[in-house]
Formats: structure tokens, sequence, C-alpha cells
């Protein structure tokens, strides 16, 4: 399924070279003022950029909206964007077909759907379908702001270059609210430049790198989520394994903190300005599976980029023979810096079902 | 919610000094026979040992079936189980109410249920809780057995202390089965001594520590799961957080991934025995977020364990005072081999209810 | 499935005969006060009575709790209540098996569930079965009135009996609290007492027959429900469903309206103490599946009973021969009076988790 | 939500004077063929027609598909379909904003959008959006027909005027065939006149009326639905009561079955070509809320037109002072002709996602 959510129930919809890619979002809150720029600035986000680091291909993203807002403002009804597909070169995937390119959906897909699955470009599995999900996101993102809610986030690491992390405990508002509008969004400039030197270098060695998101929202309200299979962890991770090449999601300390013993990890109680905080935040501010107040930490680790143009070893799906693969077309050697933009819109979508679910938007 | 699922619906009850804890499973087929033994080789799996490496209590653990089947086979209407408490020492926990243990869900649950909660012993949140969700999974396993399906996991690494990973491409079957009867599942004996070693020093410094578990499933048909928000692994990743005190899921190469080129990650296809397959298994099985006919590798996080007999600060909810707490009676220093089960239970559970959607159990 | 429910899931088990049957409701708010007096007053009117319209087997129907409640007060964790099966004569069913009763659920459980379902005295399918929904329905009744919803119901007909129907502008709510606390509410005394007389008719005459339940619900907010799918006529209608033996639903007016014009149809708006009312209720107070503040009215149709004395036409299923059955044991020639409570109960637990989805109850 | 379904979801969005209505149908199997033209024919018959029985807008109601379907094939991912608003006069609603139309949902949209609610030409509640819901159901409707499964269904009856009913123990297929293609399905040619008279008539004295739907579906394999909650007349409202102005909905002998007795009421079995049948069919084909194998037969209720020509009384919102409303514009007097295809539509779909919950279409 294409579809998630309970009080807020998204579908996204559309092929890599198809017409076009949307979403639907039912069960948005009437009255929601939006901001259409602001929106535009979060497609822009993800779309590649200017070949330092993304791919060549020129999307224009720009979404149309067919439903469910009026004079710029939601009217409670499913609300329905649309994004043309404009500049697609299908010959560049046509062979690809029947040789599926390794670690890729082409495979599984073709098992999947009898072989009647539209793959060229990717189909229904290209990365081009996080574009609606950005839509969706930046629409609830400015509902969570106006609820005093900030989500931002940066490249963690780019295969052993690292960024600096996040203070778990008090990461810097404005820092947040900077890197939440970049394409490129990093903390440290030489990271940053040394991210840019390997990218360019992987592009030209016709290989690809992975890396680490870490996101940080501040002032979620405590309370929620729940015990169990209700935790934000789990609902959190159905969202953010719905991007592409997401390989691992983790809270908090993460996985660093199966390296630790319980009186380093343990968070202690203090009280700060008459409010219970924690004086730590390995828990990444989820405890029991529920919101303790404290900001929302987390992980997400991408593979690298399946799309390399380097000869492959694949097995043509009609004779069942090995066979040698190139696959052509320019491709992004990273996909790490435009996944950040995604990360951050999975968070935001999962979190506005969430306070709807608890009345906390209406 | 302490309920999950689609085809399969399962909801977890009790609390952990109330009288009785279980589970209702909605949607098992009719006909399905059920070795109620091997159930309890797994209820055993997960209750306290010898005191080498869990708590002391001992809980009984033995479920009653209330409803769902008739003479060793399902019925097809929705199966209770039942397991008393038989040995919970509530003034233990008594002091715990108003001040909150740290990086337990005391808190949280208390803004939550606006101090209604029965946290005695950890209420619904505690890990007693996992006893209903091995028996659901013993139930799961025994079905998916009979497709062939072989689900195996280990202590993948305690603190520092690493075991012998699997083979991705073809874990041993035989080890596999023989893990997923042990109560504490260890490939390596050294390390599974040093794993000993360590926890018994840890209960002597009143310490905890967290580890890492690695799960594999043989024998999945290509074809289960979906683009976006089918995937697997999003899917998998809410049964898994289900558990208390996971902190991350990852699959196939997992955060190491982010660590890799393209040329070095990617899984070549090959064919084998007139079969697809791929030479390596950096993916874990998933591909697209559905399953490749590959083994199916997965890791989960688990922090340190949260109840330390060490002094800690908290705060006094009533007087919102910091409070110094120390936390009576006998704590597991290490949940993470009694979670093996757990982390096996959750998966059958899971791959059930998608093989229920997929028509392929009936 | 035996679950329904949004943000309070409920999962009805058991069988008839088999050692137990219960509820799980999962998603209670904590710090609910539960008035366990006032649910047996309800368990009460469900159970079969004097003789005079009932069964006459003893059910106990006593329900214990097993989780979820905590000294009187909800603890916002899951609900367990069971209900011990104390008096089943499976004799009396054991020669059904093969030999499916007209009307009964055993020829399509027998091909449902391939002949394993456990269908003594009806299995998961008995009216018994409503117990744990009566029960449910109690729970959620005592948070409703707290809101100042008030619900009620009447047996508004059988066979040819009419009793007096509710006025749906404005329903009588001392009517209806005095109505929802008895085992056979009809408003009419001489209705009631030819109804009393039709079905000890029917007994000497190893008959039974329908009837119609009437249902009243003041005090709902406006702006409760949704357009299209998520309109509340269809909400209601799944949990009214799934109550035995019903037939059909309809709101307001009903089937009836479809005789009329629409000038005669429509309800004016007027304004009333500062409030819009409408001056008719020919909708039953849903507007495009939305409430409009007015009172909610809808009727629930009911079949004769299915279990009579008489002699009946049957095949058996191992022969595939037509076989004479005669159905032994006592049965209630007419189930009507007794689903008045499992209609208000119905209505109850959705309601309930319509608020909670709207965060009017927390 | 305007969302619904299980293993095939769909959602409807738009508003009547918006740029566009459609919907998204996620879960779709790959590789089932679609015939458009057979798609047009369905839409035609919504469309309002030639003026005797419906509106005179023109509605084009063509359906772009915008992704899903590749060379007349599904692929497998989401569907989306779309069609353009072209013919509407919003000003011929637009004083209607703040004086509720009596029995539309203006006013408690009005309520529940705080306002907001595009209430233009109906909004998203308007009739227009079931042509939407028409175009899955003529999706659905293919696949159903490869399964051998038939859906007809004609107007039972139109205020007093009453059409020939369907024989329900075998229902004609070749006049379901035929009545499935007919914009006005009667099987009595002279009740199908004096429907044509009586809606001229109304529409003269600028009143409507309403009538009552009948379906069969033969074909229906044995085996679909489940107790309680999962019975399939539960599941048929939910999407039935998604159709405005529908206001019951019964099944078999409905309501007409609570003035019987059982004895009369009873569904004898016996074998027929090797196969267990009824020999009478008041159950309409359910049993335990589970397809028995005979025909479904179900009747839905619609009330008359709310839209009407006469002066009216309502409240204008802003002033909370009665005003007196004239609704301009043309309305249908009488939209049971049309809903026939919406009601075998909201069939469709609902059994498609239950026969693909069961495996039964992969």
């Amino acid at each position: 399924m294409s579809s998630i959510g309970n009080q807020l129930k998204i579908t996204i919809f559309g092929e890599s070279h198809g017409p076009a890619i949307g979403v639907t979002m039912d069960g948005l809150p009437g009255g929601q003022p939006l901001d259409f720029d602001a929106v535009l600035v979060q497609m822009a986000r993800r779309a590649p950029g200017d070949g330092r680091y993304g791919t060549y291909r020129k999307e224009a993203d720009y979404p149309e909206i067919i439903s469910g807002v009026k004079d710029g403002v939601t009217t409670g009804f499913p609300l329905c964007a649309m994004i043309q597909n404009t500049n697609a070169h299908s010959n560049d995937y046509k062979n690809l077909r029947r040789v599926p390119r390794p670690s890729h959906a082409d495979y599984t897909a073709f098992v999947k759907y009898h072989g009647a699955a539209d793959m060229a470009g990717g189909g229904h599995f290209s990365g081009r379908l996080t574009a609606p999900l950005v839509f969706a996101g930046a629409v609830c993102r400015q509902m969570l702001e106006r609820q005093g809610i900030i989500i931002g986030a940066h490249v963690r690491s780019l295969y052993n270059i690292e960024d600096d992390p996040f203070d778990p405990v008090q990461p810097d508002t404005t820092l947040l609210n900077t890197l939440n509008k970049q394409p490129f969004a990093v903390c440290n400039d030489t990271a940053k430049q040394n991210m840019y030197d390997l990218i360019a270098t992987c592009r030209k060695e016709l290989d690809s790198v992975g890396g680490i998101v870490e996101l940080a929202a501040v002032g979620l309200p405590a309370g929620l989520g729940g015990p169990l299979f209700a935790g934000l962890e789990g609902k959190l991770s159905q969202y953010l394994f719905g991007i592409p090449a997401v390989r691992g999601v983790s809270f908090g300390t993460g996985f660093a903190a199966t390296r630790m013993h319980g009186s380093e990890h343990n968070d202690s109680f203090t009280v700060q300005d008459g409010r219970v905080v924690t004086v730590t935040n390995h828990c990444g501010g989820i405890q029991g599976g529920i919101t303790n107040g404290m900001p929302l930490i987390l992980q997400v680790a991408f593979k690298p980029t399946s799309s390399i143009s380097r000869e492959q070893q694949s097995v043509n799906l009609d004779t069942m023979q090995p066979e040698t693969l190139v696959i052509k077309g320019r491709h992004d050697p990273c996909i790490v810096p435009r996944a950040v933009v995604c990360v951050e819109s999975a968070v935001a979508v999962c979190l506005t079902d969430l306070l709807l679910q608890n009345g906390l938007i209406q």
C-alpha cells in the first residue's frame, strides 16, 4: 500500500515516467492557512540541484492543488496535489525491464506484479515519488509550527565524513530553522565541503555513497504515543521506511546505546523552570513509547545509491541467463543531501497524524 | 494502542501486578494444529532463568487458552490466552509511583494517563507484557514452519562482546533451529561465556548493559511487501519497536551500509538451481520494500536495562522537588538474552499477518 | 474479524460452549470511574429472564475484569473482561455439526473454517457473544452520560404489534432513562402485554417472531461524522450489523422516507434558545453524515429467531443427502426484547470511539 | 474520511465547484486488463441525462487516468483518475453559504469545518462526488466479472410505484446484465413509464421524491465475511451509506422479515447439482455474516432529493435570524434512477476488497 495514516490518511500515486505523480491527504482539518511559497521552498530542497551533488535532470516539481484548499485555506475536504512529469527520458531505462538492476526494486516488482508493473524510471518505486511526500510534509510542517513544533535535520555523516551532531538536550532552534530551508543541510562548513568533494569523486568514479540523516524536533508536548505497538518509535519508523534506500532507523543514542551501561544511559530527571526535564537525553525524547517533552532525536541510515554507471552483473529474466548490465543516464551519486527534507517530511506527516489523534489540532 | 495487525489482529492486555496478562489473536485461520509443548518451549526462553543472566523472580508463565482452539486445532475464531500473575511483590515498586524511575515509562505514563495508570511493577509497560507476545509468536511460528519458513536469532553483541554474525547469503538452518529453542542463544561458545561473565559483573556493580539481537528468516517467498509505506521494513519495525527497550532497527548490512560504496553494497544477481538469487545479501532479503527470496536479515538494538539498583536522581511529581531514588527488588542486569525470543516472536506474528494478507496461509 | 474501532478497539472472543467469553477494550482513556453495579444492570437486561419472553437457561453472565481497571477507575491500559460459561449443554447441539440448522451460521462456518470451527451451541456466532458487547457498551455508556449523552431504545414493533414511536424532535429523556434499565423495554403497556402474549403463543407453537428496535440518543454535539465513507450512518451500521439476526438498519424516518416528497421530508431550520435546530427530524439527527445536534434516531430490523423446535429440512454435509432436522433444547422464541440492550450497547461503543477520535473524551 | 477499504483502499477527492474531482485506488493487483469503454458506459449511467428524469446540467464526466494503468492493463501501483469540472455555476449556490439549505450538509459542514468548507454546489458532499465512486466501481466490476460475479440493480420502488422484485433464489442473469448497462434500470415497462410521469409531475410542482434500489449479485463464492463485526452486511453498509441520501440498508427480505415467523423465514437446505443450496433465500445470501453461495440480495432506501425549488424556512448563521430560502438552479427531482449505478458501484468496490482479502483475486 502506498497509503498510511489514521486521522490523516495520505496516498501517494504516480509513476516516474507517467503523466503525473501526486498525493491525496484525507483528514486535514478545515481553516488551516497554507503558505504556498513555503511549500515551494521545501519542494526545491528535494529537487536535484546545481549538479554539485545531485542529478542533472531538471524536474519542475511544481505541485498543482486540485482540491481541499480554497483561497489559501484548507477546507477540511481531502487535499489532492499533482506534480506533472515533464522531463523523463524513458529510453534510458528501457533495456532494464528484463534485466533487473542490482539492489533496485526491478526484480521484486517483477515477481510481485507478474511483470505488469510499469518500471520505466523505477516506476512507483522511483525516488521521484518522494516529491509528493515532501509536499505533504510541507503542508503538515506549517500546522506543526503553529503549535510551536520545529523540525530540522542534517547530513549527520556521509560515508566516513561526520558533521557535528545536534545537542540532544537543547538543539539550537535557530540552527534547525536555518537547516530546514537549505538544499544541503550540514552544520559544519568543513564537513560540508568534504562531502561535496567526496560526491564529486564518486561521480568521476561512477560510484555512489550512503550516509546518515539526523533529525531533531523540538516543542512536542509530553504524552504522545503509547505502550507496545502504539509506541512513537514504531509509528515514526513506518513513515521513515517509506523513503526509498532507508536501511535503519534509531532513536536517541541509537545503536551506540548497546555499548553503554545503564548508569551512563539512564536520563536522570530534574526540574527546570517548573517543568520536569531530563539532564541527558539518551532516550531521544521518547520513554515507554511516549514523548516526554524533551527534543525528539532520531537517525536514519541511507544505503549508497543503487544506480551506478559501472558495469554490473545481473540476469535476463526471459532467458534466465546471466547478463552484464550498464545503467545509462545520469545518476545521483549520493541521495543523502536530498533525503534530509524527505526525513523531515515523513516525521512531519507522522506527527500531524498523532496530534490529530490526540485532538491537539482541530 | 496495544493492538496491531491487518488480517491477524493481536491485542495484548494486562498489567504487571494485576491478576493476569494475556493476548487475543483475531484472524487465525481454522484447522491449524497447535503443538502446545512447542509453545511452552518458547515461553520458557523468555522467562527469567537460573539466575546467571536473568532476574530471580520465578514466573510460571503458563498460558491458559480461553478460546479459539478445540482439540488442539485452531477453530478460526479469536484465540484468547491468559497467563496468571503469581509472584508479584508490589511493595518493591510502591514508592516509585510519584518519583519516576529514570528511563522508564513512569513519567510519560503519569502525563498521558493523568496519574490513573496502574504503574506497579511497570504496569502495562512492564517487560512482562512480552510474555503474551512470545505466546502469539509461538503460535504463528508453527504456521510459518509448515510453510517452510524458519526464524532464528542470537545475541549479536552484548556491550562490546561480539558473537559470530550469521552468513547473510546462506544462514545455517540447523544452527537457526538450535538457537531458536535456547534460552541464551549465542553461536560462539567463547563469546557466550564472556557475556555470562559480563552480566555477572554488572550484577555485582548494580549496573546493566545493552546489546544487539540479529535475526535471520529463511524460506520466505519472493514478493511479500510493497512500495512506500507497504515496505516490509516499516511493517516489521512497528512490531519490533513494540518490544520495550528497543532503540533501533536495521536491515541487511544496516547502519554499516552508510559507510559503503554502491559498487560494494549492490547485490549482483545470478542464477542458482534455476532460481534468481543475489551473490551477496547486503539488502537483507528486501528490495524496494519487497522480499526477494533471499534470507531476511535484521538487527535490533536494545538499550541497557533501565532498572538498576544504584542511587539515581529523579523528581517527586507531587512536590516537584528533586529526590534521590533507589529502586529496590531484583533486577535483570541484561535483558538482551531473553529479548532474542521476543524479536523472533514479533517477526513471526508480523510475517504471519503478511502471509495471510497475501492468501498464502488459508 | 471480531474486532472493530479506531481509537477504541474492541475484540470479542470466546465460544458458546468454551470455558469463557470476553472482550478486550483497547484505547479507553485513563481516570474514568466505572460503576460496576450499573454494568451489572445492563448485563441483566440481556440475560434470559423469567421465562416469559426468554430462554430458560440460567446464565450467570458475571463479568470478571482482568485488566485496565484499578480501584474502580480505568487505568488507560487495555481492559479485558471475561464471563465464565457455566451452564452449557453441548449435547443438545451435538448432532447439528454435520446437519446445518437452517438460517444459522452452521453451513457458512463449515465452508469458511474448513470444518474446524467449534460450532457447539453456535460457537463464536452464538447470540451469547452479545454479552461481552453489552459489557463494553455498559462501560462506554457511563463515559457518554458524563458528557450529557443519553441512549435509550425500545421494541418498536414485534411481528405486527406496534409500540408508540419516540418523538423524534424531543424524545422524553425520563422515558429513555427508564427504558434503558428495563429488561423488556416497551413504552405502551397494552402493546407490551400483547407482545408477551404473542411470544407465549409462539413458544407453544414451536415457532418464533422478529421485530424492530428503535433507538434515540440525545445530547450528541453537532459536528460528529463526515462526508462519504466517514458518515455516521455507515459507522453505526458496522457496529449494529455485528449483532446476530440484524437484517436492516435505517435512520430517521428510514424506509418510509422513500414514500415521501422532499417538501414533506426536508427538515426546516429555526432558532431555539439561541441554537440552530430543525423543526422536524426526518433525518434522525444526521445530515451529510454528520450530527446536527438533534436527537439521533435509528431503527434496527431483527429477523425471527432461527432456532425453532419444529421439524426442518436440511442436508447432511458428510453424505450430501437431505435430512430432516429437529433442534432440541429450549429456544428463545423472540430475541427482540433482549436485543434492545445490544442495540444500545453497539451504539454506545461506536459513539465513544467517535468522541475519542474527536478529542471530546480525553 | 473519504477513504475506505482494507486491501483496496480508495480515497475520493474534490469539490463540486473546484477544478476537478477524482479517486485514488491503492491495492489493485497488477496485470488486470481494463476496458475503458465499459467504464464510460457506467459513467454515463450516473451522468444527468435527457432531462426526463435528471438535471439539465451537462457534465462531461470523462475520467482521465493519471497513474496505475499502462497499455490498458493495471500495473499494481495506485490508480489515480480525475474528472474535470467543466460546467459549474457557482453563482447559483452563492447565497446559500450562510443560509443552510434544509436537509443538506450545509449546516453540519459549517459546524464541523469552522466555516472553512468550500460548500459551493455542495462541495465535497455533492452528489457529483459519486462520479469517482462509479469510476472505481466500473474498474472493480470488470475484475469481478472475470471471477463470474455479476451485479445488477434496479429502481425497486419510486414513491409508491413498485417495480417487479428480483427472484431472490435465481435472479435472471440476462436481466441483470441488461439492467446494469441502462441509465434508468426498471424491470417492468409500465412501472418505468409511471415513474417517468411521476418525476415529470414532481418537476412541475417544484418537489422531489425518493425510492428504493434493489440489488442482486450472483456468482459469489460461499465463505466470504465472518462473525460479528466481520459480517458482510456491516461491511457493505459502510460503502452504501457513503452514497449521499441513503437512509437505510437491508438484506434479503429486509424489514419485512420482522413481520414473519421463523417457520416461514428460515431457509431450508437442499442439494442441487451436487451443491448445497437453500430452497428460499430470505437471508439474501448471507448467514452468520458469511456468504452461503446463494445470490446476494439487498435494498437501499433513498430519501427524496433535498434540493427543491420551493420556498423553505432556514436560518441565517451570521444573524441567527430565520430566513426564507429559495434554492435557484435546476435540480434533479429524483436521484433514484441515477443512484442505481452508485449502489452497484459501492457493492463492486466492497466485494473486490473482500475477494482481495481472501486471496481470490491476485
